[in-house]
């Protein structure tokens, strides 16, 4: 134990408690799965597959239908079990001990522990009071602490806020740093700066199969950089890091790339009918969101009660991320079926509408 | 790339470039496939998920089988993408800028890559003459260095040797380093450190589904650890870094590990028949092995020559490790069906036996 580092222990470990629910709005997935005969096609593929040889070292046809799908170069492209690992990887050829990674509060927690474990500095730079992106601070901060790296997750989670147009470009011209921009919900909303890979070799995109392509338990993401970038990322990854039947999956999601964006149509238009009536709940504060979720705060009772009463009394699992000061009284609310979000609108009516004195 | 760390762009990548083979003894795969019913049972079970949902945060139900399958603690039990990512989360949370890493030479060299992109310097410290392990010089050298880590890999690769009984108890007890047996290859000879888990906190193992399990394709692997070590190692580890499939397909193989082992004392029992075969070949060096492949150094012809002409000329792909001095002209063949050895006898015999020079 006293060789493990103090940064690590110091860290608290990425944990979720998920009680089961009949609607689950607490992980941002997508409300439907794969359907049934792409899932056979994958697995059809998986079953003649040779199970005890190693996957292909560098899935080729795969990543020039990657290459063509995003508008971006094959040699650009990392692919990954899941995002999250090409967080990892990206962090860990580019941080040293003490370096200092700049990351808008409050976002993705995976960000902070990862600096952690890999003996960075974590510096966090508080959204502005609607929890939108301040490029001001975030840049202010980054030449104050010569920021090795500015994550910066667009729409950020939990709060659903975009980035402005134009942010990525102005961090990288008045900043020496690498901007990881953490795409995993922009096919729900906001600017990509897969664009801007043309023009620099200090941006590096991620994407997700988890949220817009609902494959969440398959683990397949993607990073988009420099081709010379991309090269020293790959040295972050492990060999043979995703499995061959995601790899297969990952085919055939891209196959029937026009199912997966008409689903993602679906819910953003769920997103964009719920909003407004969210709005009209009273007792709880909307934030705005171009992501596949809304945070929302709790006035008229406390967060933890809502939270629970939604869970006990009408099955909807959402997330409790009051526990940070700066999230006090928040909950994040995935955006599901239209069917899940009458029902929210339903219980929370009932839980801290007026009248729910009597609850 | 001037933000990538000089540490990692000075490493070389991990690579493996394969041409196809009839015979593909480069990568110690398992000679057999996974039988075509249990496939399908672990793809039915993969089928009936919702591919959209991530995976179980913590697969209690596979971890408590793992704990039975190797004597252990289902709480000292981390699961991995492959036993690769394993070694990247040890080593992630113990090593700081600059700690030493001890292991001996030749062996995998994806430690030396990690350790290299995480800031660590790695200390080398060659086997003996016959590639035997030299205990008295690993401890010497982790003494001397203050060693955090002391990397063994037994069954060792590419050389096949085992670490002689008591080895690691030594270590543990004579330096400081946290020691990590890799026994990716343990299956198939060779003393495991799992029993010692009971007495020191100072050892994590390593086991893989890739060799004798025959599930390289999948990706899994897992570390067993005292269970204050294992909560650890697990914030070095991704959030679902397992996906669903992969966490199906480790079931049914526990399920019917009869079947694995049975398979596994086949190629034990045609490596046995096979190797005083193999010495017989004049022009070769044999190293004893206890794992499922065999290094031999090649006298009468470069190994390049062997190498090119085995996959030319018998369609029998092996590993050329001759790159490196201490492994100058050698090469290591994976252990294959009794067909496969029969084959790679008839072509040693072609291409380096008496009268070859007409080849």
């Amino acid at each position: 134990m006293a060789l493990v580092k103090p940064g690590v222990r110091a860290q608290a470990a990425y944990t979720l408690r998920a009680p089961a629910a009949r609607r689950k709005l607490n992980q941002n997935e997508c409300p439907y799965d794969v359907p049934a005969h792409l899932k056979q096609i994958a697995l059809d593929r998986a079953a003649a597959a040779s199970w005890q040889r190693y996957p292909e070292f560098a899935p080729i046809r795969l990543v020039e239908r990657l290459a063509v799908h995003y508008g971006w170069v094959p040699e650009g492209i990392v692919v990954g079990n899941g995002s999250n690992e090409l967080i990892q990887a990206t962090l860990s050829v580019v941080l040293g001990q003490g370096d200092a990674v700049i990351a808008p509060s409050p976002t993705f927690s995976l960000y902070r522990l990862l600096t952690g474990v890999l003996g960075g500095r974590y510096v966090p730079v508080p959204l502005g009071p609607g929890f939108e992106f301040d490029v001001d601070r975030l840049v202010e901060a980054a030449v104050r602490e010569r920021a090795r790296v500015v994550v910066l997750n667009s729409p950020n989670n939990p709060t659903g806020s975009a980035l402005p147009a134009g942010a990525v470009e102005r961090i990288v011209s008045d900043t020496g740093a690498l901007v990881l921009c953490d795409e995993a919900y922009q096919d729900f909303g906001g600017p990509t700066a897969i664009p801007l890979l043309r023009h620099t070799s200090r941006v590096v995109v991620l994407r997700t199969f988890s949220k817009a392509m609902g494959m969440a338990g398959l683990r397949f993401g993607l990073a988009l950089a420099h081709p010379e970038v991309a090269r020293e990322l790959a040295k972050g990854k492990l060999p043979y890091n995703v499995n061959l039947v995601t790899l297969a999956a990952a085919d055939v999601a891209l196959e029937h790339a026009a199912l997966f964006a008409g689903r993602t149509r679906e819910v953003t238009a769920t997103r964009d009918r719920f909003l407004p009536r969210l709005v009209r709940v009273p007792g709880l504060d909307v934030f705005p969101t171009e992501a596949n979720f809304v945070l929302i705060r709790c006035r008229a009772r406390p967060a933890s009660e809502v939270f629970r009463r939604l869970h006990d009394e009408h099955g909807i699992l959402v997330r409790d991320v009051s526990g940070s000061a700066e999230l006090a009284d928040c909950l994040r609310i995935s955006i599901g079926t239209e069917d899940d979000m009458e029902a929210v609108l339903a219980a929370l009516h009932q839980i801290v509408g007026p009248g729910s004195e009597a609850g």
